[in-house]
């Protein structure tokens, strides 16, 4: 059967395959994360019960459980020589998502190509030691190498500080990294899709998809509303700065999305998350949330009946902060999340995904004549 | 407006963007390479003025074309670092792909990411750079350095083998790189197109779409091809040796594209370039023609009605053997090639282009509850 060619630029509106990983349901403000409403599972899980049930559709039993963290925590090494290669990153001070990008790419130097679950594996496991390896050797400081006696949240604390963090921050940064770990067919996790369709290997699949998630179009941008609390300062300035933001019409960072029209499912969940883990009187939490109630009342007044709400980065900020990971490290930090997405659904669609390969309309001439260089 | 969801897994038939770059009719056999019919452009263009042409939507002037090949010819050094990271894939046995994506990664170290012209530059200048050091440092011998005197696809031929190739070799291996350097949206093109859409840089694009173009779906595998032949030896045996693949239900590499229905354009083209190339009584390219005509004849009788073509993957074969490349290194040269396609692609897809996002539907559950470690 040939189909009728249909003309969607971006794709809008076009279901390019089935998932039983997530669900988002943006009219009713509801996320399914395997079969798991988020607020159910995220504060819950911990990121190596929320990889495997990701991978597995099943939640461990302690035996699987302490077996796969096992492996996990094995595969945290990075090739010899990606050391030199993030020590050039340094150097030249490449962004943090690329040198990700490049470190990430050398895993193929230590995974069978043909395992996609090794692959994934050893893909899940290194990211952190990536990036805290990239960020100690752009602060000048040695790398600190991989304490396997740590879970995965807290061995990416512990090599970015050399610090063992407290129960409370490591539960904080599993929350936050089981939220995010998946979402649908966003950008970076459909362009995992494409290149693992044409049955590439994994390795080449994730790569793609975090050159994807670097995009300030992906959405995964939490820092900038953090920088807007910060430059806020008192909660007496922020009227007139949100007002001054709102009538030269630039964007509130941190509220507002795509697909939610509701508010987003996940700020609740890290907001309970954030008042946990932030004493009740912590300036900045308090600051923070003030701030928030002034903003939402400020949309309502100059955007009206755009019901615009608070969104994930928001609350994303505010937690990675707590837990004492620096701006720039908030978007590496949410690719470290998001790996266990990735890699879930490339296997999927492994396993009877189809091709992935749409149309072009072609805007272009058909009769252009050949003329000789000398003739030019 | 919201569109209305519609299914189209593998998105066929869905049109997600418009292109001025190539048009290809399947039905009736043609394929335009911005705005040239491609026999007319891939026999006459270099490769140089090939990319000018895809980026600039123009052919370019002499003193335009000068300049173009200088910089293109300056930019073919790698940075330090990605030699030893070739090396330590060499040591390791990988696939020329894989090393082609993780030294293209490193390109970031010596670009402004933000600057898309100069990205692209330095990749399609460095693809055979790579690709030749990699090919020499796998077989034991030490890399050679680019030649600056020398056209883009002569100095490739020459870092392979560190010998000044003749013209019609270089004429030959143009005219292959030029007819395969732009082809619609194939999932290659794609891939870079998702990722560029989120507003990420040219190295990041095109790294995802040297992970897509590895994959054995996407196409472009044309080595078996060459296989099959060398395989059937003499005419004699070939038609003893393709009714054993047809009765055995084994696809004959080298036939059948799912766009063409009838014979591929670029098929021709190569098949010219291969006559001029090869002398009239030459023993390989006198069998494959022969091989040819039994495996269309035979084609009609097991599989009567489908019309199967010979395809670009058989000439490809005999053109790239013929230049003096080995099958291992057929689709990294088909990279060298549609590196022109992607980042022209990618540069027309940043101005203007919709993030490429679609949607997906969901099969899993909604009513998990969690049950405890302890109790599992």
């Amino acid at each position: 059967m040939v189909m009728e060619a249909i003309m969607r630029p971006g794709l809008e509106g076009v279901i390019a395959a089935e998932t039983r990983l997530s669900d988002i349901d943006g009219l009713a403000g509801e996320l399914f994360l395997a079969g798991f409403p988020a607020e159910v599972i995220a504060p819950r899980a911990t990121f190596e019960e929320m990889v495997y049930l990701l991978w597995h559709d099943s939640l461990p039993t302690q035996v699987e459980l302490a077996a796969f963290s096992t492996e996990l925590a094995q595969k945290r090494d990075l090739p010899a020589v990606t050391l030199d290669v993030l020590k050039a990153c340094a150097e030249k001070k490449l962004h943090p998502m690329d040198a990700l990008r490049i470190a990430a790419g050398t895993l193929s130097l230590m995974v069978n190509p043909d395992d996609a679950s090794e692959s994934s594996q050893a893909l899940v496991a290194a990211f952190p030691t990536i990036v805290a390896t990239y960020w100690r050797l752009l602060n000048g400081q040695s790398p600190i190498e991989p304490d396997t006696a740590l879970s995965h949240a807290a061995n990416y604390l512990y090599m970015l500080t050399g610090e063992n963090p407290d129960a409370a921050r490591v539960r904080a940064l599993d929350t936050y990294l089981n939220t995010v770990s998946d979402h649908g067919f966003n950008a970076s996790t459909f362009t995992a899709r494409v290149i693992i369709s044409t049955h590439s290997d994994m390795i080449s699949a994730i790569v793609g998809a975090i050159g994807a998630l670097k995009g300030p179009l992906h959405g995964g941008a939490p820092g900038p509303a953090l920088d807007m609390v910060f430059e806020i300062g008192k909660l007496e300035n922020a009227e007139a700065y949100l007002r001054h933001k709102l009538e030269n019409k630039e964007v509130l960072m941190g509220f507002g999305h795509r697909v939610y029209k509701v508010r987003d499912p996940r700020a609740d969940i890290l907001n309970e998350a954030a008042q946990q883990f932030f004493p009740a009187d912590d300036p900045i939490y308090t600051l923070a949330r003030a701030v928030e109630q002034v903003a939402l009342r400020l949309l309502e007044e100059y955007k009206p009946g755009r019901k615009l709400q608070t969104n994930v980065e928001y609350y994303t900020a505010l937690v990675l902060h707590g837990v004492g990971l620096p701006t720039d490290l908030f978007t590496p930090t949410f690719a470290i999340a998001r790996v266990a997405g990735w890699t879930a659904h490339a296997m999927e669609h492994l396993d009877g995904g189809r091709i992935l390969r749409p149309l072009s309309a072609y805007t272009g001439v058909r009769d252009r004549t050949w003329t000789s260089l000398e003739a030019r």
